[in-house]
């Protein structure tokens, strides 16, 4: 990674670009996908971007950096649930929220990239971390915001256990018949728990 | 580790008992939760018992079938939930499962074995698929029997995606304010999505 040999073959000043940083940013979500966070490396990375491994460390530090970003991209799919939150009756917000769960869950182009953040971050402790900030940061504070009340944060968080726990059985680990359940009666079985957590009493 | 001059050091013929079966077992528990699932490697489990890699081999035959000798092992942890099921009044079921899951989760002697499955099994198919067989077969099969009727099968998974979620909230990636409830306020709420899924009506 510091041997000029290495790097001769590419250009590092032409390609501090925005569109290097995407391409870089790319390689490292198809890397987490393919071969998990411990087999991901900034070299492997860096070769799949078609760039030097300094430019890569240049823009993000560290494998943990990589993540991070990848993670508060704009196209990580987890950032379309804050839109369902405003959308429609706060009596309907549970199901508002599973459905657009679920549809990112079920949706080709976003389910590869759900799935590395879930296995990276059960994995490695650095990377649970940056997920658990990031969750906690772009949805589970908004949402207790809209909520408000001094529960609001220990509503959104068990809303959270909810959901991540349906994504565990149901995508992850396959168990059935959770995955033979329609996406229906998912939303009918799951709606009226995730409801009572965020409007419902909770006597505790 | 089919060398004959790496074998040399140890025998292999006297360390065929229950007793090196067991030392094995608890090396490959050490790794699986010290290295993770693709840090733990055959002959590192068989250095740390301190027998030959080609006896771990004889008698589990690859790292998933050490994964899954692990997990079916009277020591797991996960086993003592059946235990709750007919111990008390069926409409606090609900509640009794919550508090041995909480139980086991927070008891520092089983907690690192819990935290390793859980980890090796959202990283690596073949452990998922293990421990979801684990799953359905010794904890929600029973449960399901236990409840009767024809959706017995899909109340035990909605229980499951529900306890699997807070164990991952909680003790796995440390959300707050998750982990700063007490086991008295998880159960309460928690409590009745548990006991709804169990005897409720779901109208699924």
């Amino acid at each position: 990674m510091t041997e000029q040999t290495k790097r001769s073959g590419r250009r590092r000043g032409s390609g501090e670009s925005p569109q290097t940083r995407e391409a870089i940013l790319a390689a490292a979500l198809g890397a987490f996908e393919e071969k998990g966070y411990g087999g991901t490396t900034i070299r492997g990375v860096a070769t799949a971007a078609g760039v030097d491994p300094a430019l890569v460390m240049h823009f993000f530090g560290s494998k943990d950096g990589l993540f991070d970003a990848a993670i508060r991209g704009p196209g990580m799919p987890l950032r379309r649930l804050r839109e369902v939150i405003d959308a429609g009756p706060p009596a309907e917000l549970g199901e508002r929220l599973i459905r657009r769960y679920l549809s990112l869950w079920d949706d080709p182009a976003a389910a590869p990239r759900l799935r590395a953040v879930m296995q990276a971050a059960t994995s490695a402790p650095a990377a649970g971390q940056i997920l658990r900030d990031f969750m906690v940061a772009e949805i589970l504070r908004p949402l207790a915001e809209h909520l408000g009340g001094d529960d609001g944060e220990t509503r959104a968080v068990l809303v959270a256990s909810q959901m991540i726990g349906v994504a565990l059985t149901r995508y992850l680990l396959h168990v059935e018949p959770m995955t033979a359940l329609s996406t229906e009666q998912v939303t009918a079985a799951l709606g009226p728990t995730v409801q009572r957590y965020l409007t419902g009493d909770l006597t505790i």
